[in-house]
């Protein structure tokens, strides 16, 4: 047996990377690749990894968790761990107190872990060293397993272990804006996955794979149609589709969500009005309700898009938000299903400040909801910018669960090609000091509510409610307000292109997405490292190089396309490239001059009181921190105050030149991420080396288009001149204002 | 060595087959799999592959042969093949004489191969045994590469080897009906391949896969974009795209060709008209084509769709249609360009049966066209039905290269899912008899050509010229009225899925395709075979089982949907389901009424001398065959006579039975397509066999679905009563019109 085993291992990894076996690395696998260890971390954890003992006859989820086990230990290990019934040494145990005798027997903390937690632990069974990765539920058995073989992947040492985990919140979604015909909206990683003409009968293998690498981040749902929806997905034939995509999903822990068109009963039902008041419209949502249910018995609930950018809803019917929202839960209700109503609305006719309209909207219906009803909202106040301050529903709404909304696809930060890790902006936003008051003692200590002030303007003034730790984190995980009901969504990211997400490192925004909804005080580094680790290699000098590059690329790409607070300057509808000039769109609140209001004289939205007076949407303190030049952190600061050109900003540097400086940076950033890559050549595998690569090259010559184009443009409008030793816009500004895209990707309509 | 050789014989396919490693059976590699042949093969036949002889220096395209051979010898035999310079026994030697003194002195007989031409021979070197693969060019060897791969592939024995090959067709091409914006009409495999937005920094390595896969078969050549085509690609930006496009292609004997629209020079130019007599027009044209050379100085040419479906043309400017392609060869000559004119054009004011009208269009133009034009002709006189009779042009035009245009995708047969092997239509089409006086003997002996009369009316009516070989072949390989230019396009049916033509069974199309492009003799069915046995597996029980299938699935397909020559009975638009009752489109033509023309008496179009006189159109044996209820063949009756529904047929039924039996009959083989498939289950990767397994069960219930709705129809317009014994329709007819497709797949203007 040795001497075969020996020649095989000299032989095999021959055969397999030059045999027609071999794919090139084209990133299907995701961060669950599954390479060979190095042979002194597996000789040193062998003795870990004897067997594995997994119930017999498992629930389809555990039967997951037991192959996830052994695909991924036979590729770690580069040999088959033994299935076994009895736990000898070296055993590695997974199941639940109810599957396996063996898991009960040990009688583990699982008290406090909840339907979805686990523990991993190092353990002794009759005198003999194991390892268990057991919970409360099947599903807990399978995340363990994937936190398991994370472990394994970044090559932590197995021993005495005792790990436990559950998640800070309860809803972890993704939410896909896909349409029925295959396009996605703000999709850059290729058509829809869901193949709708060939479902239900064909389910593609690839749906299993998208469950296991959601699965293995936590993500416990899913919706899977855009939210400028088409009622078609709530027919008779795509409810047969959606249940099909459900079976496929459901041992994976995920459940289907769908967004709902409001008009439905009018557009697929033969009801003249879907005024939530009408009996006949109710009970026609109830009847759809229920016809979803019997398909899909663990369906999860509808996420509504209402009266927003032309969608319809209950103000068509003289209706509020919440009895909209309140309708459609009555119909969920009895199934379990929630409803995950949008906070992203502006009018087409209020002249108010866009930026305060989903609070003023909103804030005031605190308390009006249902039970099942959970509020999403936006990182920040506007859309998804590179960077906005969050959003200031956020602490607002005591009484109504307010579920975070990210976006993970790049609408707004290159599409596919520019490298930016969105880490660094989710990590802001949830990090971000509400300077509510705080709930926190009570609601960990499980204790009552105590009623508190709804609106921010009663508060006073002070500082003493700021470093309590009234994060945004805390408002999403529910203990600020002692939710009943929690939610984190991303706009996915994924796609029918073979690496998911339209290039390598897209996917760890999907990772990192995943991640932060489990445990939103993960750090953006350590993630970046931990994806590193699992999608490349391990080796310290690369994942040191690389996490650095990755961490810097979410403010290299606010330097080179909207630095100092300034927003929403992007290209009409395709929302690539930079067009600050844009001015006669119809909606004023269209045209990034309505954002950035830059003339001769200055520039930046006034949003303090003596300008739209945004900032008192905020609680005090925060509105006394953005609303003052003095103390704003200057990342904010064009977002918050108009200031003249000559304005001197904290480097010493009057605002024109600390703009212009800032688009440098960010050019140069890029230009460090490029060399940066160059020189991790020798860690990397020719095929994801060169599409890094390529897509550097592409983001360093918009980085500068973004740069130069701007410059140009607020040069103009500033008729300030180039600071000495500036390098002037490549081109004219006539040149930037004449590009055009006929037809760009992603744009809703598709 | 001896005992690890044999552990990794036992243990390695284990590891590779359960490794993640392993991918799913997910038919990217198409037929260029190189499984491991069995053991009886490779030591009856591994004295012949004891090293491999390349060139030194290679050219692109030498060494692109020679990593084919490495890679497909290493999966076909299971190790590696040493590449050696000196030729020791068992050779296998590829070269030029130019590139290998080795083939140079092995005075190999290259003279009638042609430029792309090759052979493969067994050969003495210094009295040692030895296999080569030479050519007078660089492609051909990659040609005859491929060919000896399929030998192997298809386990044959490399004794006494004395293969000789050439095209019969100089210009061997698919078309895309690709659209900028990434979809792709009649497309149904997913989004276009080119990802226009990436390119031209990054080049997808598929790129290279989908050339070598075209190489593999004799294509050489690629039209990239839609004929309904959007003049921006013929700007810069798209220009140096598909250049970056043409570099990767290059190699592997593969030009690129553009759609080219005719109004261009209006849409990007600056100019006001498109006329081609203008002469700012001709200078546009010439400087653009000057441009698209100096960026791909082997770019191939142009294909036109003009006047045509609303496409712009040179009728627009009341020029015909030979000036308007005379304009663009002028442009394309001095670089040796081509223009391909499609002859696809129907009036939408001109009245006559539009079965007529290419005929009339452009049989009157034979002679006018420059010499670099070749006029594309679909190969029917309609629309790629599932059957028509072979298009009258061929045959009709002797002073005008006629290329042939197949459709690949299954824009009219069941798009991705229905199991529906071409090759016996194209050969259908390709072996029937045009009845022209032949040129044959002239042709291949090299003389001049006689003088022929052009217009087929003024033959005499004997029937002494049939049965000479004047087939549609003859006309598409140039033999029958010495073409100096020939053609066949495919409309290709890829796609950036990850099976690339949206089913297994669908790559058959794409490869019987290139097969009978290289040589049109050859027969779908040894080409059926060949597939199977190079995509699945060689198993003699299971190719002639699913060879049949694939053999019999067409003549299914014509009578699930259309038999007796009926035609043109699908859904408006979307070209997918039974919609015989379409009667209220604009353009009459548009209708499937205006095909089937049945009422109360009767069915069918009468195309002879008392109706509209179609069959005219074909030589005088042909007319009178087609025009005679007695003499044509049952398969195309409707096509060409509308017959009273009590008409007996040759089988004994009346006409009205004939048709409900053949309607069943198409659905009884799909059933037996089903149950066949159910038996080949032991031959079939898991997820091989699920995906044609779960198509199959589509295509049964749509088969069921086109009988039904079609007898439904049928059966009220005529009043006749269902046959006994005849399963009724499933539902009422209003079930049948009331099924619609809000959005459907591959559709123009997607």
């Amino acid at each position: 047996m040795r001497v075969g085993a020996l020649w095989c291992r000299l032989i095999l990894p021959l055969l397999i990377l030059s045999s027609p076996f071999s794919r090139a690395e084209d990133g299907y696998d995701l961060w669950l690749r599954y390479q060979e260890l190095p042979a002194e971390w597996r000789s040193a954890n062998a003795k870990s990894l004897r067997s594995l003992v997994a119930p017999q006859n498992p629930s389809p989820t555990l039967a997951a968790a037991r192959d996830e086990l052994s695909r991924g230990l036979r590729g770690l290990l580069g040999e088959e761990v033994r299935l076994n019934e009895k736990a000898g040494r070296g055993a590695l145990l997974i199941g639940t107190p109810a599957s396996s005798p063996l898991i009960a027997g040990l009688d583990l903390p699982l008290g406090d872990l909840g339907n979805e937690g686990y523990v991993i632990r190092s353990v002794e069974i009759g005198g003999r060293a194991a390892t268990a990765i057991a919970a409360n539920s099947d599903i807990g058995v399978l995340y363990g397993t994937f936190h398991f073989l994370r472990l394994l992947q970044t090559r932590q040492p197995l021993v005495d272990l005792a790990i436990e985990s559950r998640p800070s919140v309860q809803l972890r979604l993704l939410n896909h804006w896909d349409n029925l015909d295959g396009s996605v909206e703000r999709g850059y990683a290729g058509q829809s996955l869901w193949d709708w003409w060939k479902l239900p009968d064909y389910r593609d293998p690839r749906y299993t794979d998208y469950a296991r690498a959601n699965a293995s981040l936590g993500i416990n749902g899913t919706v899977l149609n855009n939210v400028n929806t088409n009622a078609n997905s709530l027919t008779p034939g795509y409810i047969a589709k959606t249940a099909a995509l459900a079976e496929v999903f459901r041992p994976y822990g995920i459940r289907v969500y769908l967004s709902a068109r409001f008009s439905a009963p009018v557009e697929i039902g033969s009801l003249e009005t879907a005024d939530p008041r009408d009996p006949a419209v109710r009970d026609w949502w109830k009847a759809k309700v229920d016809e979803i249910y019997k398909a899909i018995p663990d369906f999860g609930g509808f996420l509504v898009k209402a009266n927003s950018e032309g969608q319809p809803g209950p103000q068509d019917y003289g209706r509020s938000h919440a009895e909209g929202a309140n309708m459609l839960a009555e119909a969920l209700r009895p199934h379990g299903g929630a409803v995950m109503w949008r906070a992203f609305v502006y009018s087409d006719v209020n002249p108010e400040d866009r930026a305060k309209q989903a609070y003023s909207e909103f804030q005031p219906l605190d308390g009006q909801f249902a039970d099942n009803v959970l509020l999403q909202v936006k990182n920040g106040p506007i859309d998804f910018q590179p960077r906005e301050p969050f959003h200031p529903l956020f602490g607002a709404m005591p009484s109504t669960p307010l579920m975070m909304e990210f976006q993970i696809t790049k609408e707004y930060l290159g599409f596919a090609t520019h490298l930016v890790y969105v880490g660094p902006l989710y990590e802001e936003v949830l990090d971000a000091d509400t300077c509510q008051p705080s709930l926190l003692v009570g609601a960990a200590a499980g204790r009552d509510r105590p009623q508190i002030e709804a609106n921010g303007r009663s508060y006073n003034n002070e500082e003493s409610s700021c470093g309590n730790g009234a994060t945004v984190a805390r408002v999403i995980d529910g203990s600020l307000h002692n939710y009943s009901r929690t939610g984190v969504a991303g706009v996915a990211n994924i796609g029918r292109d073979r690496n998911w997400s339209g290039s390598i490192f897209n996917q760890a925004n999907w990772y990192v997405f995943g991640r932060l909804a489990w445990n939103p005080d993960l750090g953006a580094q350590e993630i970046a490292e931990e994806w590193l680790k699992m999608t490349f290699t391990a080796d310290k000098q690369f994942v040191d190089a690389a996490a650095e590059m990755m961490m810097r690329s979410r403010e290299a790409a606010v330097d080179y396309m909207t630095p100092l607070g300034l927003a929403h300057l992007m290209g009409t509808d395709h929302h690539y490239g930079p067009a600050p000039w844009v001015s006669e769109l119809p909606q004023p609140e269209w045209n990034p001059v309505y954002y950035h209001r830059a003339d001769k004289n200055g520039i930046g939205f006034d949003r303090t009181a003596e300008g739209s007076d945004a900032v008192a949407q905020y609680a005090p303190p925060v509105a006394g921190r953005f609303g003052s030049r003095a103390k704003i952190p200057e990342e904010y600061l064009l977002w918050f105050h108009h200031l003249p050109w000559d304005y001197t900003t904290s480097s010493g540097r009057i605002l024109w030149e600390e703009l212009v400086h800032r688009y440098d940076r960010g050019v140069g950033e890029v230009e460090a991420m490029q060399a940066t890559w160059a020189e991790l050549k020798p860690f990397v595998d020719p095929e994801r080396f060169a599409e890094t690569d390529s897509f550097l090259r592409i983001q360093q010559r918009e980085a500068r288009w973004w740069r130069d184009a701007s410059i140009a443009y607020f040069r103009e409008v500033s008729g300030c001149k180039l600071p000495a030793g500036v390098r002037p816009p490549e081109h004219s500004l006539e040149h930037y204002r004449s590009i055009s895209f006929p037809r760009s990707l992603g744009q809703p309509g598709g």
